[in-house]
Parts: structure tokens; sequence; C-alpha cells
């Protein structure tokens, strides 16, 4: 962490900044010169709150060098996390696709969708019970009801099922629920983040839609400082200028995030793009750039759905998918022998 | 609300979408062009899902005339909303300015700074009691200890106090807060709104950092169609790439809003720039631009705040602000009678 | 196009507005609604100042259905366009690679450059004689020796070039350059999008930073309304809140910009990530999605680069990726043979 | 400027760095961590090329600590630049309010808003003779007859004149122009800017939609670099997420811009909103927030104007405008006074 103080500092002034960074528990480096004084703090500064230090009458700006994450780091937790989800494994170098319906709208609907993807080669089964719907006028989801459905797909396909928590008062109805969504607008919901981090099930994580990596890290690491270190992150589109796509799927998120972090990561090609028809080309440039997985919106009958239709796959063309899936993720493990 | 629809479309998939529009209870204006059927849809169209009706077969693609917010509308509700909040009156022509420390820290801190705010002019008191902190290792607030402290600030002075909720599971906490913030993070916590719908209580609803006008309406309909129709819409910069500033003041909120909306709008200058220096200059504009109010962070000791001290302003500084803002208010009834 | 106008316009106003769009060459339909009255013009609307529409005093609003551009329209010409160079083909299924420096720095380098790349499989050579640089004391590039270095480079490899264009002044320098590139900052050029569609000369078109589709489609229909169809669309990352890379590849773009239009679209995941070690994922992501071509900065020595050295390939490295590039787009072709 | 090196570099490594650091005429004060060194450059770092700096081996990352702009820096020009055109003054505490139709359209139209403008109290008259258009169909300005029906206003009227450059080749048409402005999508076109740094005339430079305070300054420093230090800054909205409002006014502009530079500072609230209702409550809010003046457009037809005229006031508009703007200055200036 770097200190730039302003010009002419007061002795006591500096004196007394000196003594708050030793109380830290870090090292002060200080380079005196001309116009500016810098320092370096050295040591574990993850956990020095900047805007104290910002605040400090000699302090000019303060920038960070290490990031303000330990748990999510990779640089101190240097190999490749992998969640297990009964059979399904996430994380380590494999494809693990989950799918299913925007919204879980009827038992057969549920059944019919799971087993269709099942076979196909999906792991995993989604599909939303809770819906944010920008509109208190749209479709809110079945709520408990969907919750209740969805464990008699799982029960039906064996599929671990993967549903979206909206408020912490609904925590009780997920006992079940394998792998707990976080929506990208509750990406910064610190209450429901804290107590999910007292859970011992894998969460799964959107990033906001104008969020950062940092931020999308800093709220994986409000999850694990308090113990629960099943955090996969997934990337389902930023807000960009272009509204052609409905969000901009930031591909540069497998490599940067895998840098960054242990953590697994998962691509959302069908919330990005908004528009089934480019499902399948984001698809396959996320496993060919090393994602761990996707998650991938399935209906039987997308025109009638109850809730984002437009970007559905049906059952037949996610076959289709996964074969192609199948084809890039060899190639890219070829490619990975290089 | 106009449909487009694809080329061709089959007898059979235009009798189904126009038997779908009449259940609606609205009605469809039909043009055949050479290449394109485009579609009037004249009615009370605000409660049509949108979604639904871009997944049918035939629909290309469909864009809203009307908005699909009702409840906030100005259209519907010409005369500006009045919200009372003991002696403090927001929205109608007048200026209301709410001041306090970003966190409440300890009793006589609080108390200091409520005296101070309020002999310089302020009628509400603002002070944050549960923080949303990016980093899990930052001063959270005092949480419940934080609102007990703001009451007796309010027996104190006897100013009104307006106080973020982070989680529903706090609001048995917030009885006897005057106003109920609601921060930017959690513009789109649909469960929250909801609940706060049910109160009659005013809400002041903070803009997300990447929200849309349209989409800060539609989170007051969600708290308006319960039932509570006391909410201030609050302007506290948007997230933009300029970042020497901290957000980007949006300034053509207040016309713009006023033109959408009735609800009466806030400019909050003290988050938007994230530096003490420019709350001065955003005030000022914020009241020659029209706003109804505004919300700025005022601190008895800045230098050694437990949080965003950056950005507050002394009592001194805030005392000279007022008369400033006194000023401009002025010019601005002057400009007015023109 | 759709019209919408205000509550009640007059008679004449209505007449008057629809003798104008009868002389714009189209036909207005009308459907008159409790609140609003609605037009579709049907006919060639690409052409219709749609600003001068807008400010009629009886129109609300006015909306886009047919794109603005026609040259440019996928719909107007079903086919992908194929731009050849000499012996290298860009469009219409294959991957072609230029690759380069983004500086020529010298006879030495850009012919060790050129020569290693087309060993690797490169078809085109790239590098930058004009240099736009955001500080006027930063390396400005070698100009017109540049040029010079380059058609040297090309008569000893037979690669043919590519280049950036910077100002119209620079254009007799270009005659013997096989495709001009005009910048991401000058994209809205126009005056240079003029007289390059004078030429019949393939342009390679970067989209702007915070430019949409529609605007980068705008600006190749510039130069084809000038008569210059072989327009080459180049994304290289767009502008995002996202800084830990230099910009943020839309993937999407591949599958959008090849519904909108017929043209060829090649990545430059260089610029986009400004990150050497993230090229690699991002050009296999491109060729997973279907892009036609890659654009990838390859340096001698990057460390000792006057420009960019930062996201620069050593020339082993870039070996080794065009093994992986044939390897994804081996995969692909047989993916699209499902 | 800060360096922050990788882990354990080697000797020589090191070495070469320092030497290299030393010949740009700085010096570096080296901090050893248990993790990383980092180094303090001291002296004069703007013209050091942080590209350079950044691709050498060793180096992590690189963080500017003093501005990259020298001329166009307030810490080194203490003074606020104040620039005469004629009889008007643009900077130093005044407001100059710049007026004019947004293409000059014929010599009528052009004499009757120079008089009237100039009657209601604009000092410089403006109007745009080439036109930047999205579109290669819409209307491109009379361009030279316009600079000539320019030029026959002013001598109507004694009022200077202001009108957009786009490109070198028009150079010459400029001659008697007295001011030339740099348009928004020019503000990066690096060879035009070079030239007019060699011009002894005022340049007006419009902020790029998506650029910042620091990357438009760069801008200025390009045409100061060159000799000519009469730049007037000018913000006309950023692109926000925000579709409203045509772009986002940033007002935080005027006092950061102030901050960091001794430039006049101009607000252009005609296309910051492309809405002519608010165009007054924006210019009260740059008047408020202490900006050296106005660029407004006024049409004596808006709804027969060739181009923006949605955006354009009629003339009885500017006139209560003006004296409007009049009565906030006067309240400004009471203000500073405090």
């Amino acid at each position: 962490m770097i200190v730039i103080l302003k010009e002419n500092p007061e002795k006591h002034q500096l004196d007394n900044l000196l003594s708050w960074i030793e109380r830290q528990g870090v090292t002060a480096h200080i380079s005196h010169g001309i116009h500016q004084t810098v320092m370096g703090l050295v040591g574990d500064t993850a956990k020095i709150d900047i805007d104290l230090l910002c605040q400090m009458e000699i302090v000019e700006t303060v920038k960070r060098v290490q990031e303000p994450f330990k748990n999510a780091n990779r640089k101190f937790h240097p190999l490749d996390t992998v969640i297990k989800v009964n059979d399904a494994v996430i994380g380590g170098g494999g494809m693990t696709v989950i799918a299913g319906p925007c919204s879980v709208e009827s038992e057969e609907q549920i059944i019919t969708v799971a087993r269709s993807v099942k076979a196909s080669g999906a792991t995993l089964l989604r599909g939303g019970a809770f819906k944010p719907r920008t509109s208190p006028y749209a479709f809110q989801g079945l709520r408990e009801e969907g919750i209740k459905l969805l464990l008699e797909a799982k029960k039906d396909t064996g599929l671990p099922i993967v549903t979206e928590i909206m408020d912490l008062s609904q925590l009780d109805l997920f006992d079940e629920v394998d792998v707990i969504q976080v929506g990208a607008r509750n990406m910064q919901n610190f209450e429901l983040l804290k107590q999910l981090g007292h859970l011992n099930k894998p969460i799964l994580l959107k990033r906001g839609l104008a969020n950062t990596y940092q931020e999308l890290l800093m709220s994986a690491e409000y999850i694990m400082a308090f113990g629960n270190e099943n955090v996969i992150l997934c990337e389902r589109g930023v807000r960009t200028f272009e509204n052609y796509t409905r969000n901009t799927l930031d591909i540069s998120a497998i490599p940067s995030l895998k840098t960054l972090s242990h953590l697994p990561i998962v691509i959302d090609p069908s919330h990005a793009a908004g528009i089934a028809r480019f499902v399948s080309p984001l698809s396959l440039a996320a496993v060919a750039a090393g994602a761990d997985g996707l998650i991938i919106e399935v209906h039987n009958d997308p025109t009638h759905a109850l809730c984002d239709g437009m970007q559905s796959l049906t059952m037949p063309e996610f076959d289709k998918l996964m074969k192609k899936i199948n084809i890039i993720k060899e190639a890219e493990m070829s490619v990975k022998e290089l």
C-alpha cells in the first residue's frame, strides 16, 4: 500500500500517522521527494480500512498494491478450488453444465426439462423459484412452491439443484437446495452474504451488472470470511452502451478471475446475450477461454415461458449445443497440452 | 406499446397474438407494410409483461411508448407530491436540508452534530447505523446501538431522523425512525421494497450506481404498488469512466425525474463527489436546477471519522454552506417568477 | 419507422407532417389511440433524417424499426463479403491472422518479426507507423519512415501490410499499403471516412471504445456510400468499469455483427486485454465464436518495445498460439457441420 | 511516480532499471518490503513514457502520483487563464455566453439569430458550418458557404464567431474565424490538435463522450505543447446508461477541472441534454457551480431547423434564459464573497 502525503506535513502529524500505521501491524518505508513524500506500507495490508487512511489530514492519496481480499486470493491459495455437489464437480479443469428453465412453472415442465438436460449431459439443474423482476406487475415466480417442484425434479433425476435466494427470510426453504445462487442485483447485499457465509453449502455468486472483478471478489470474501469457502463465481454480462444484446459478456473475466483467484468460474451466456441464437457462440467462446462451467437456460416451450423465453434454448437445441461444447472442450484440452 | 412482427406471420399465429392482446384489456391497431407488420397497442399497457410479448414466435421486437410505471407517473398525478415529516416538508418548491454524519459513532458525536446542523438550518438528521461496506474487514456501523443513539439525538433536538435499512430482518428496529433510507446497492432488492410498501412511513430511495431513471421509478413503483406513496427519490451519483470524483452527479436527474414523476427529488452531493471540497458547488448547482432537497454529510471531526470522512464537511463548513444555499435558493425563486 | 405523436395534434399540423413524409418517398399508416396517435412509416426509411422528424412540433418520439444503414446491412446483402488481399482472404469461414509489432522501430525489427510471423502462419503483416498516443510527450511512431520499412518487409516476405492512417494529409504515403487501418479514436472522423470511400483498397475499421454496433456500421456505411465496399470490421475492446484489463473484449460482437452485416469481422485481443498473457485465451474464444480473423501484436523483444510491449507476444509465444488457433479452428469447423 | 517491482528481481535487472530511470532525469527512492519492492520516482515525471516503464521485465505495475500534463496543470500555473476574443472575455470569474444555431442554414437565418442573441446578452456567436453526422445520408452542413455566412453575421453584429473544424484540410477556411471548436469526436484527433497548437487563436476543445478529465487535459496539452496556450475546455455531456437525456451533463467537471487546470471551462447544456426544456435548469446549475461560460443553441425556427432542432431554444426563450442566468450569476457572486 502506497501512501502519498500532502506537501510539507508537520512533524506531529507525521508522527501521528506513523503511530497509527504501526498499530495496524504493518511497517512504513518513507521516501522524501522535493515536492512529495511517499510511504510504502509493508505487511498484511488487506485488512487496513483505506477510507480511514485517506481522510488523515496529511494524506493526499492512497493506492493499494496488494489486493484487499485474502481468502479469495490466488496468491495465498495457489491451487484451484474444486467444488463437489453430489456427483457433479465444478473447477479444476473440467466443464460442468448447469441447465434448466428460467422459472419453474409446473411439475410437468420442470421434470420434462430436467430429464432432457440430464440426457444431454447437464450435471446440475437450474430453475428460478424466487424471481427478481424490475416491475412489480410481472410474474414473481412460484416461490415456495417452486422450490418444492425443483426438489421433486431432483428426486426424479438425481440432478442436484441450483436456485436463487432473494432475501434472508427465505433461507429456511433452501435447506435441501444444493447450490444457492445470489443474483447480480444482490451481489452487494452484504447482510445476505454474511449469513450465507455461515452455511457449508456452495454459493453461486453472480457478478453485478456494473461491478468490477475486485468488487465481485470482495463479495466472495464476505462469504468466505464467515467460514464458507465454497464459492462459485459467475460472469453473466455487464452493462455497456451496447443494447443490441441485453448485456455484454465479459469473456476476459475467465483468465482475469483465474489469475486473481482460485475459485471456479462459470459463465451464463443466456442472461448475457438475452437472445437464444447467441447462446451457442458465447458458450463455445467460454469453453475455449477456459471456463469451469456454463449455466444455460433451457425450456420445453420457450415461446410460452412465463419469463425470459427469448433467451431460452429448446431441449433439442440444448442437446445439439452439448455436442458442440464437447467438441470444443476436447480441443481445449489438446491446446492445454501444448 | 408498439409491436413489430416478423415477416409473413401465419394467420393462426396472428390470431393467437390478437386474442392474447385482447385478454390484456388493450386494443391492437395493425399497419401492414411491404416488409413489416406493425401493431399499436392502445389502452393501459403499463401492466403488460413485455417479456411475454417479446417471446411470441411472430414478434420481432416490442417498444414501449407509455412508461411501465403508474403510481409514480406524473401523467396520472400531475401535482407534486409533498411529504411531511413532523415539521419538515419535502417537495413542492422548498429546499429541505438533511444533514449528519456518515456513521453514528457515539452519543456525544451524534448529539454534537445534530445540534450544530439544526442551528445552521437543517431540518432532518441523517446518520448511518447499518453501513454497507465493500470489505468485510471495514467498520460495519454500530447497528442496533446506532439507531438508539439517533433516537436520543432526535429527542434532544427534535429533528426527525433518516437512516438506512440493509435487510428486512432489521425492520423492527426502525419503528421510531422517521424516514427509512434504501441504499443504492439495495435499489433493486425487491423483497425489501415490497415490505416497505406496507408501511406508511417515508422511504428515501437512492438510485443505483448504474441504474436508469426508469429503473429507479420502477423501484418506487414497487413500494407504491403495495400502498406506501411516501417515496422520496435520491440521486447520489452514477458510475462513469471518470474516477477523479467517486461518482458522477447526474444533475439532469432533477428536471428529468420532475418531468417523469410527481415524487420529490433530493440530491446527495457528498456521496456523488466523495470529496468535501466539491460538496458546495454541487449543492448550489442542485438548488439552481430545482432540487427539493439535499442530503449532506457533516462530521464534528472528519479526519477521525470511522467512515467516509473525506467527503464530510466540518460543522463550520456546513454552516457556511447553508448561507450559500439560502442565497442561491432565493435567486432560484426569483427565477421561477420570471 | 414508428412516429408517436403528441396528444391532440391540430389538423393542419398533421397534414404538414403527412405531406413531408410523402416527399420522403415512404407511406404512413396511422393508428389513433385514446391518448396517442401512432404512425408506421413503410418503405425505404434508411435515408430519412430522424432528427428532422423528431423536431416537428407534433412529434413526441420516433423509433426506428429498420436499421439506418443499407450498404452494410445483411438484409440487403445476405451473402458474406469476402475480401482478398493478394493471397490472403478475409471472410467467408476461414481464419486469417494478421500479426506484427505495435510500432515499426527499425528495418531489422520489422523484417525479423515479419519473417517469423509468416513462418508461424500469419498471412498479413501489421505494424504502426503513425501512432495515436494520449500524451504529446510519448513516442509518435516513425511515420513516413515507418511506412517505408513496412514496404521493405513486404518485399522481403511477400506479406501484404496493414497500417493505420491518422489524418487525410498522410494519404499519399499509403499508396502501396494493402489495407488501411482506421483506429478506434478515428471511427467517427467522418471526413477521413468519406475520402477512404473513394479508394478501392480494403479498410480495417476499428470500433470506438464507447461506440455501439450501429455506430460502427454507420461508419462502415460512410465508406461504402462513397463506393468502397471493402470494409473489414474490427472489435478491439470497449471501455467498461473494469480496469484490470485495458478494455473489455466484446465477444458478442462476433455473432451480433454477423447477424446485422455481411462484412467480415476481425478481433484484436492484444489491444482489448492490454496484457500479453490474456491474448491466447481471448484469441481462442474469438475463433470458437466464429470470428473471420485475428490481429495480434508480436514483437521480437517486447521488454524493449517503444510502445505497448506489455501486450505483445514474443515470436515463440505467437508460434505456439498459432498451433492452438489451428486446433480450435478445426474443432469449430466440425461444430459447424453438426 | 510509484514503481512496484515483481518479487525477487535480479541485481542486474534492478541496475538496468535504475540506470534507465537516471537517464530520464529523475531520482529513485527504494523501499524493500518482505514481498514487494517499491520505488518512488521524484522529479519531473510528466514526460516519462509510462508504457515503456510498465514493460520492463521486473516491473509489476506503475502508478502516477503527478499528473502527466504540465502546461495545462494548475500546479505549475496557479492563476486562472483568461482568454480575450475581441471584446469578449472567457475565464477569471465572469460568465460568457456563446449562442447561435446548431447549423448555419442561410444568411437571413444566421443574421437574425446573431442580432437577437446579441441583444439578449450573448458575446460570441456559434454556428456549425461543417457538421459531424453519424449518418452519411444526413445534412452535412453548408461547409465553406457556412463559414462565409458566419463572417457576414460577424460583420453585421460585431460578435466574434466560434465554429467547428472537422479536418486539417479545412484549416485555410478558418483564417478569420475567432475561436476554432474541436468536437467531442475529434478530441483525440492528435494530428489535428498538433496543427492547432501552431496557431495563436483560441481553441474550444470539447470533451469526448467517454473520456476522462485527464484525457481531456492531455488533449489540451497537445495543443499547448506546440505553443498555443489559448485553450477553452468544454464539457458537453458524457455517455452513460441513461438514455432519457441524450448525454449526461457532468456538472462536477466544473470544480474538478478548475482544481486540476487553470484553463477556463464552458458548459454546453444543449448537446448534453438534447432537450430544449432542460437547457435552462442545466445552465443555471452550471452558473451556480462556477462555470466560466455557456454555449447554447438558439434557432429562429427550431421546428424547421436542419439539425438538432429538438435541443434549440427559440430566440424569446433564450432572452428569458439570459435574464435567469444573470440572476443566478449575481447570487453566485454574493456566494463567493462569503
